[in-house]
């Protein structure tokens, strides 16, 4: 067996320098390098740094949207199972509607996926929220839509969702018009709930060893 | 707002059409072709088929370790919580001992990680099993240290730790030794929670709207 390392505090360090040594953060401020260096190290891709949309001090607002206890709403139980609670600031709460018994017959009144449906039920916990969409695309365009019909927004969207179709799609929609909200989201077809949850998690602690 | 597709079927119909339509997908048997095909789904990445290192019908036999009843062993809840409960075959258990309260004393003694020490309490349900590696680098290793302790062997192993850490090097050391386990891993840094849940509901449930 060859060795390896297993001091978690050397893997995570020099996880971070690697990622710091190989990767474009300049264009980035502090509270958005964090999110790019965590967002790197889950899903192991260097070049996601390039891929990043953002709106003006996203992070920042993010992090103040969580020190002042609002909610997360994830679209998926992988995002929300991938959040580290002890590290929100707040003990906010980690919102997943969509195993929630009403949402297969919302689904199919509104003519749509479980996913978009249990987005109706974040309605009156929107307004300067933290949305962490890591899965399904048609979650967020349904956001979209409900931003469209004047909603109060969310504080920040993260914008992760994954496939072939409609991700690039609702995330090029959420760069070109995020309709009143933050947001942070990786252009294209590559997302994922450790994305998500990654960004989240970025925003509540930074990153470790380092202050928020 | 752009129109959109919003009927699942049709969602999943076109989704796994374009993984077929860009996908190099010939040098699988049918088995392994549902695996790669779910993988690709789960991270948007056409290219992951490429880079799958696997044993001769490590599919098939994870197919049948799961219709015998075997538990799904992850090193994670991220992981846990992508395995699609209603597709198992046969009600297996899906395990993580991650957060189990003897496993940060363990890590202290065995001068390892958390993940690491949390596979030391797989040892009883080992052998035979499908085991889902979607985060730790370190949990691959400890695992094929046990095994090379002459611990029985899972049916399958489903290596998709990520990172820049041990990631590249432990699914290395897994497709050069396997140590007597079947196993399916993406070589390189990529990987994570979401393609080491992908690949068991492959084997548990083949692709949507087909016989498995």
């Amino acid at each position: 067996m060859r060795s390896y390392e297993k001091d978690p505090a050397a893997i995570y360090a020099q996880s971070f320098a690697t990622v710091r040594a190989e990767a474009r953060l300049d264009r980035f401020d502090p509270a958005m390098q964090a999110v790019a260096i965590r967002l790197i190290h889950a899903c192991g891709m260097i070049d996601v740094a390039d891929r990043l949309a953002f709106s003006f001090g996203a992070a920042e607002v993010g992090r103040a949207a969580l020190a002042a206890g609002s909610p997360v709403l994830c679209d998926c139980e992988m995002v929300a199972a991938g959040v580290i609670r002890r590290a929100l600031p707040a003990h906010n709460d980690v919102i997943v509607t969509l195993n929630d018994p009403r949402v297969p017959g919302m689904a199919a009144d509104l003519g749509t996926t479980r996913s978009a449906a249990a987005v109706e039920l974040w309605r009156d916990r929107l307004a300067g929220s933290v949305v962490a969409i890591g899965n399904a695309p048609t979650a967020l365009f349904h956001l979209l839509e409900l931003l469209e019909q004047g909603v109060p927004a969310p504080a920040v969207i993260l914008g992760f969702p994954v496939g072939f179709v409609g991700a690039a799609e609702s995330k090029a929609e959420l760069s070109a018009r995020p309709r009143g909200a933050g947001f942070i989201a990786l252009r294209g077809r590559r997302g994922g709930s450790a994305m998500a949850s990654a960004a989240v998690n970025a925003l509540a602690a930074g990153l470790p060893g380092e202050p928020t």
